[in-house]
């Protein structure tokens, strides 16, 4: 990294001491001193401080800065700085915030202060907000800023120049690279981005210059979606419209990247046979932690004894041919690994949209000579092991060590081609039913899966060691 | 989903039939009639076509339209149009793409066809690839655009605006939303928004609108990396500057959502247990789909042959107390989620940059912890199920079932803390060794932790149930 570069995260735990000190001694020197400073890195600055000190620290910087790194300050450490304050104290840092970020922060607060904070906005400023509490957090509606540029479409390039300029002098934009062109009514008509209305000759009429096929969703499109739309298109800004196509506000490309991550993280965990846990690892406490993993953890361990009572149908004919005890881990894991290849790659070709419930079918129709070819494989391997072991020694597999190859190599195929299907299957029957399809841990179809392997494995030992070890 | 909203995907299939007939009768109305659909919507409409068609397609289209429309396409389907074209049509069209995009493009291309289309761009052209060619794809270098704005900073505001226009109308500008102010040299001095530099009075100096800490990155610097920073700073364009921080390029955010989304299903698919996919997987081929998860598949295979061995030992015992082998599958399975769950959350944690290698220590504390509360509660299951099933008579465990019981549930407590330490500590080992870490994969940790399962459970069954069963 170049020596320039101010993206060295532990740079805050440097400037701290130094920062404790003048808070103490010169708190008005600190917003000069700072003044340059991205907001993100203020917020780092402030979640390195002792908790008691960050109030004092926002208080120290000017009122429009302090509300910026309100914006990339920790979640929880942003709700517990303003349940400190008084609600007119809140009230007026949160009126510097973008009006979707400060949905969401009051969204995080209990809402006996979030209903005292409120109550200190300004009317317009308190109309919008309520506005946007009442959507679903995780739509395109909760998403949404309504901070963007909106022009009546019959203006000129020069007149809507004009009229962007005095929007921005008059305050912050979020979504301000992209304008969208209205009717009187409000209806969206076109879009052109800040670039085109800047290339254009000055007396071209707006209605020219726009293009009329807008890409825009409604309020209640889920957040993933939004983000795959947003992605496809490569959009800055989607617009958010009513029914009657009325523009309600956008949705900016940080939160969408936001949303990915999240979802991202979301698929991960779930897949990794958990529930998603509400905050970053590191933030999350041991109950928590406890609680998210314990549950699936359990269900598991209760469907998995199910094995336990296959098991116990079987002693008999494990008592009769004991070395077949020895490859029982070795089928079910086998089963479980190629189930858990199978279902990551659905979820996350799911996730992106790649694959639709429609195509079931059709992965079906790729997973079985996958599966088949992959079961081929470490048949072949386990066969070579056995006829290796017993060549050299290394077991004593008796008279019949080919059949016992031959049982072991045949399990695997079948086991393995299963475990594709099944693992491949069930992200499909879960969204079908309604569940999320990263439901379909690598742990749940591994546990699904050692069923059938302990089956596939004694129904083959049957039908070829009969009449000689069985 | 709104009826005037035009995402829906499908649409491409209506539209192909028309489009065909469009193509050979009236191919002259094709640019007209798609004149304001987005290039995404134009390209899902070329996949959709017959392979054959989807050249005469893009010659129908306007050279500008068809080389954005190359931009979104499918890149199998790219690489197979570009290399039906002579060369000096594909250097044109290519000509139409932004300079990354057209990079990305070429490298694709196999070494002869590409070097035919370079010799054919114009000499500025030409250089300016070849010079993005050189970076490794997978670095700030590799997906930043030339196309960016920069202005000296002793400009005013009213003359920068007057260099923007003029820049903008000379050509497509992609990263045009944040202008950067650079000394005489080409140093990166300061950088603004778009919309500051509309919002200043006319006379202002740039060098005092200018934000002076710009978050800047080397080209060598990884993907990965350049997607935190820029989402940790909600940047829309991310420049790239050289030793001497003269700017050299800018990564657009549509760039780094393209990353975000790359990294994630290459985690996906190695939590999964395989190789990552080089293409979609309903794209992918049956060997590809075969070989990516063959060899990953095999080595577990082998590593899970390990525990043939162990059981091989420890047949005699199961041989005296067959019931054991009873609850081999749920020792195993529970191991392997424990740590499954253990590694999920820790890679997920790393690729955000939640986590770091320094903080092993602190997880491992997090997990000994919740580890052992977890394998309490699986302990306490197994010994219930074995109490009830004792008690009702499903299952005859003899006249030692408590210390049977006693014997499972101790194992679960070890298994399971042993599964979370190991699922959460090999991620930071890998990456410490320089692998990545999401190659700790569910099925690998599960393989490991298998043969510790089986030994602490032949374990406890000596230290209880010798002198009495054993």
């Amino acid at each position: 990294m170049p020596p320039h570069s101010k993206v060295d995260r532990p740079l805050a735990a440097l400037i701290v001491p130094d920062l404790l000190e003048l808070l103490e001694e010169h708190p008005e020197s600190i917003g000069p001193q700072t003044a340059e400073m991205h907001p993100a890195d203020l917020a780092d600055i402030a979640e390195a401080l002792p908790e008691d000190m960050v109030r004092v620290f926002l208080s120290a910087l000017p009122k429009e800065r302090a509300g910026e790194v309100l914006e990339y300050l920790d979640e929880q450490l942003r709700t517990m700085v303003l349940e400190e304050l008084t609600a007119v104290e809140a009230a007026s840092l949160m009126s510097e915030m973008t009006p979707d970020e400060r949905a969401d922060a009051l969204e995080e607060l209990d809402e006996e202060t979030a209903d005292d904070i409120l109550a200190e906005f300004e009317p317009a400023e308190k109309e919008e907000t309520e506005r946007l509490l009442e959507y679903d957090p995780y739509t395109a509606g909760g998403l949404m800023t309504t901070e963007f540029v909106s022009v009546v479409e019959n203006l000129t390039a020069e007149q809507a120049l004009v009229a962007v300029r005095a929007m921005s002098r008059a305050g912050r934009r979020e979504a301000m690279y992209t304008i969208y062109t209205v009717e009187g009514s409000g209806r969206l008509r076109g879009v052109l981005s800040l670039r085109e209305l800047l290339a254009s000759p000055d007396g071209t009429p707006l209605s020219e210059l726009a293009w009329s096929e807008v890409v825009s969703v409604a309020p209640d499109m889920s957040q993933e979606e939004v983000s795959q739309i947003t992605s496809n298109y490569d959009l800055v800004a989607l617009p958010v419209v009513d029914a009657e196509k009325r523009l309600l506000g956008v949705v900016t490309v940080d939160d969408v990247i936001d949303v990915i991550q999240e979802e991202g993280t979301e698929d991960a965990q779930k897949v990794g046979g958990m529930e998603a846990l509400e905050e970053p690892y590191m933030q999350v406490g041991l109950w928590q932690n406890v609680r998210k993993r314990g549950g699936w953890l359990a269900v598991l361990a209760v469907g998995e004894m199910l094995t336990a009572s296959v098991m116990a149908r079987y002693e008999g004919e494990i008592g009769r041919v004991l070395l077949l005890s020895q490859f029982i881990p070795l089928v079910m894991s086998s089963g479980g690994n190629s189930g858990s290849q199978a279902t990551s790659l659905i979820i996350r070709a799911m996730a992106l949209g790649e694959v639709r419930i429609g195509d079931w079918w059709r992965v079906v129709l790729r997973e079985i000579p996958a599966g088949f070819i992959l079961g081929l494989l470490l048949g072949s391997l386990a066969f070579v092991r056995i006829f290796l072991w017993q060549l050299f020694g290394l077991y004593e597999y008796g008279p019949h060590s080919t059949l016992i190859a031959f049982t072991v190599g045949l399990t695997l195929v079948g086991i393995v081609t299963i475990g594709s299907i099944t693992g491949s299957m069930l992200p499909f029957l879960l969204k079908r039913l309604g569940f999320d399809p990263a439901s379909a841990s690598a742990p749940f179809v591994a546990t699904l899966v050692d069923v059938s392997g302990i089956s596939i494995y004694f129904g083959f030992a049957y039908l070829l060691l009969s009449g000689t070890l069985l």
